[in-house]
């Protein structure tokens, strides 16, 4: 992409209503707009984001043999009257009445709708397990919206919904979303942690929250610090193999939310040294409800012994558009954002210092040319300007490498790399460089 | 994919709501499911082919210069007040309110939120011209929604809109999305004429709708049938370049829907042996409508001269869901759909006849995995059940081509291969066969 034909409205003053770095480097890079509170309007450079951390959640869930499905983002009050869930949710449920004075809402989660997508065709125990998953926008009329895409109110969730004959082969489908869960953080950058929860509004009886540490976290966290060196399941892991011995790792050093921490089973498991207590961003929760909504929904399977029984169910949540928030939290300096490569909007700024330049101009394009063939995702900024805007706003967006090319390095056959993450800058040749950029 | 792992709820019985062949086989496909009027789950087939058009739709749009952002689906009333829309609307909009009785509405369509992101920060012609896109959910509370995805409440669209100085530069930008739009359609394999057409709400004086022909279409359409011989642009077309030879050689022919038709042009103009009369899908429109939004909503920029003026601007909206029906409406037979290569959900299926046999297996893992490799998206039917059934099943859905492997032909050394469009088969090794797919 050319800077002078891409849209990258980047904002000289912090805006006075982002009381954290996320949210005020977001509006200042020109990913974001406000819209209406907690509404947002993804411009280009978040947009690219966004789109990169949806594409790594979903080759994970794939690879944990789940299927993507799209349900709509409105759904009928009678579904939700199905399951009990229509008048316990209150004020965050957004609840529309159509021009037939039908009641809808916009769909918080989707939990009786998958269930009955599923009962409507799956009768069997030989079409089991099943996993179906969706990356869809949700809303929660929250009281506060506030800290940007952290507490949106329209906001992108990838939820997955497990279906199994009985509590084992549903402990099983747990399992693998938990080693899938672990996989997609990690994938972005990120130490996440698995915690005790509670299950709050989705019901059940066993939940994880994954955490993301961070001053600006909204929940209190305990944790043994041992938790943040555990190895991350392999590219390779056998989903259809036993996952518990995984589990059974990541859940025994103990670590929980402020709202089920235990205190003095605290103290006595983990060693001072090793005690921490933090911030945390929730990025994932992972339930077990067996059938809280199958049972009052009638989601009946027939098991090999010709017996119907409800299908033992589990959800599994991402939040696809506060990963961003997260990842910025955890990755920026006073310059602006610090993009791991798996989730940069671009994968290189080329800096072009004298636009207008024959042999610079030259040189970028050539350079532009070759990084695009390799997959790198080239913004080229062609624009007039100072150089230390220039540079201002490339540290500001935060790509991982900035190749910048200019006249004088070029009469000496030079030009400068510069990691964004470590600062470092290297003269050599534009050949070097390149090479550098796709090793 | 394996089928054994996939969810495809196909329906034996044709549902006797759905009145025209893409509802119906959209809805024995396992493609699609209602959830209220006019609102549907898209079901793992149909979420496919729904992605490939939307790529298509995106790669079209990024080559002819347009930038991708993505706008939320629900807008405050007020902005609406700002252009005079709000009232004028109608029933058709979804109006909202939220916990703080603040009003919302589910967006119909997006010119007033682009016009507020673009005067947020363009001020000066040197940012132009700009062409912001997104592809989002949309809402039309539709008094009778019906036939599926052609008339539905909840659809998806893309719709961009353009920024210029002034007329003649806006006039380039409607050129270039009609060129896109050319190309866009044939790539799906779909011929679409481009109509001269109605503005209704959106406005302005140059709008083209265009028109899939088909018996079901909600339109009547008259033309030059020689318009159908036309030539598409080619992918190097150069955006830069003057257009507007493409639109001139596209638009003289006559074309034109019911609305605005003109009998004594038409058969003035058409001979009698060319006359046209037929129906028409509605896949896509493009307006350009100067000043409509930007003048009283502020949206100016400074010229050269100096002088601030009104953006001019176009608008130009692709019916993404809308085309899946559109397709099937162009492309099936008794038996099923039948989609062409560039938006087919899978590129073939691999038909097992005798799972369990050790040979069949292993010949249809080695085919998954090798036209896996190839990119071309197999969908390996490993279940038991009837072969007939087996065979109904997949033209049902319609994927290019069919591998069909079973015990005797690999006695012999051969499969089948089926291609689905012609209904043609050949006996061949499964490496002839392997090399005829990917060729």
């Amino acid at each position: 992409m050319r800077l002078s034909r891409y849209f990258l409205p980047l904002l000289k003053e912090t805006p006075s209503e982002a009381q954290i770095v996320s949210h005020r480097l977001m509006l200042r890079c020109g990913m974001l707009r406000q819209e209406a509170a907690g509404i947002y309007a993804w411009l280009p450079l978040g947009l690219r984001v966004l789109k990169k951390i949806e594409q790594i959640v979903r080759e994970e869930m794939d690879r944990a043999g789940a299927v993507e499905l799209l349900m709509p983002t409105l759904q009928l009050a009678d579904l939700w009257r199905e399951s009990g869930r229509y008048d316990d949710y209150g004020a965050e449920m957004l609840r529309i009445k159509d021009r037939h004075e039908r009641e809808l809402l916009y769909g918080p989660t989707n939990e009786e709708m998958v269930t009955e997508i599923f009962r409507a065709s799956v009768k069997s125990y030989k079409d089991l397990p099943k996993n179906l998953y969706h990356i869809q926008w949700k809303f929660r009329d929250e009281q506060r919206p506030r800290f940007g895409v952290m507490r949106g109110r329209e906001f992108l969730m990838k939820d997955a919904y497990s279906f199994d004959l009985d509590e084992e082969a549903g402990r099983r489908a747990y399992n693998r979303m938990f080693a899938s869960y672990l996989r997609i953080f990690s994938r972005m950058g990120l130490k996440a942690i698995p915690m005790r929860a509670e299950t709050g509004p989705i019901g059940g009886d066993l939940s994880h929250e994954f955490h993301i540490l961070a001053e600006t976290g909204e929940s209190g966290v305990f944790c043994d610090r041992r938790v943040l060196e555990l190895p991350i399941p392999p590219e390779d892991v056998d989903y259809d193999s036993d996952l518990s011995g995984i589990v059974k790792q990541w859940t025994t050093l103990y670590a929980a939310t402020e709202d089920v921490h235990d205190a003095a089973r605290y103290e006595a498991e983990v060693a001072p040294a090793d005690r921490m207590e933090a911030r945390g961003i929730e990025v994932g929760q992972v339930f077990f409800f067996g059938d809280k909504y199958s049972r009052p929904m009638k989601a009946f399977v027939t098991g090999p012994d010709g017996v119907d029984r409800p299908a033992q169910m589990g959800s599994y949540g991402v939040g696809v558009s506060r990963l961003l928030g997260a990842i910025i939290e955890a990755s920026h300096d006073d310059a602006g954002c610090i993009w791991p490569d798996a989730v940069a909007p671009f994968g290189v700024a080329i800096i072009n210092l004298r636009p207008g330049d024959a042999a610079v101009d030259e040189a970028c394009a050539g350079a532009y040319a070759a990084l695009t063939k390799a997959g790198k995702e080239p913004l080229l900024d062609d624009t007039d300007g100072r150089v230390g805007a220039k540079f201002a706003a490339m540290d500001l967006i935060g790509l991982p490498w900035q190749l910048i090319i200019g006249p004088k390095g070029l009469a000496d056959g030079v030009v400068e790399l510069k990691r964004r993450a470590t600062g470092e800058r290297q003269t050599l040749s534009l050949e070097a460089a390149l090479k550098a950029i796709c090793a």
